[in-house]
């Protein structure tokens, strides 16, 4: 019923997280209505963004250069390091403005059932970085069965070398890091604690 | 806070209908985790969706040739023209299944507060096609302030010509032809009526 060309926009569109076959539609339609620079200008976007953006050789978090701007800023708390499951959690973290120090990004959470061991997380990575000069490790993990089964295997690993902190509870059960509010994050980073052996 | 390059793609997105901050962001993301061929293939889709996609150039419709499918299709009645605000009304007809004639897409409704006069629609091409050989104008227009004002507007011109017929009421005053349910829809094409002067 629609052109050919115009049913795999749609396609396209329906890839993206919550976009069902109605919202696709509605976008791809719109597109239609735009001029051709400014489609084309979204089109080079998305490729030139894909292309530019690498994972910071140091934390982990998204950068355009080697190493991102939280680790090349030397105002930065070079002594303490945040640990998140992915670059996702960095910017909901530095949204409260609540946080100076250093991130480390997972890669994801332990979980068995769906294949990821400790070994496919930079877990080993961020053993090493702790040596060097760290006096505190903040767990800022999801409050999920994965987020806290991985947060007490890293705190295992560091108990001897490093104190380890996790954010306060108050985050929301099976809720996930990236969307909860500013105010209870920044909440959780206060009154982070020690973490419970 | 993010990379540049990321912002400039949340802004892309954004321009998306009904897509604020949050959603465009969540997009955003999910593009980066998305493996570089996927994002490439998407990139070029809308190129070529928007390069590809023309309008029909006897009734309005998108299409990829010079006249549609609806109007290349011999099978379709030849003597009744359904009269559409835009492309995207002829698709949310076309999903009934119960109308089996030609159309004719104004590229608008007539609003002297928008600055749309009955000029700036292709209500002179309407009457030309009706000449020849059409025996019923169905006029299905948005049930709105706009709608019914076209509306008018071409029945008085297309009263001496040929019999002009509306969508049943029915139709939810205020709404948007392209987002009536099927059912609704159905029975307004059933239930159109002669155009009342």
């Amino acid at each position: 019923m629609y052109p050919k060309t115009l049913t795999k926009l749609i396609e396209e569109f329906k890839k993206l997280p919550g976009v069902g076959n109605k919202t696709a539609e509605r976008y791809a339609l719109f597109v239609l209505d735009l001029s051709t620079e400014s489609v084309e200008s979204f089109s080079n976007q998305l490729k030139s963004t894909k292309q530019s953006i690498k994972h910071c050789k140091s934390c982990g978090n998204y950068t355009e250069e080697d190493l991102c701007d939280i680790c090349r800023d030397p105002k930065r708390e070079q002594s303490i390091i945040c640990v998140v499951s992915n670059p996702k959690d960095i910017l909901a973290i530095e949204k409260t403005g609540q946080y100076t120090g250093l991130y480390h990004v997972l890669g994801g959470l332990i979980s068995p059932i769906n294949g990821v061991m400790p070994e496919d997380l930079t877990i080993e990575e961020l053993i090493e970085r702790t040596k060097k000069d760290v006096t505190e490790v903040v767990l800022a993990l999801n409050p999920t069965m994965e987020g806290e089964t991985t947060s007490y295997y890293i705190a295992k690993k560091l108990q001897d070398i490093v104190e380890v902190s996790v954010l306060a509870q108050g985050l929301p059960m099976g809720g996930h890091l990236e969307y909860v509010d500013e105010m209870t994050l920044t909440r959780s980073l206060k009154n982070r604690k020690k973490f419970d052996y």
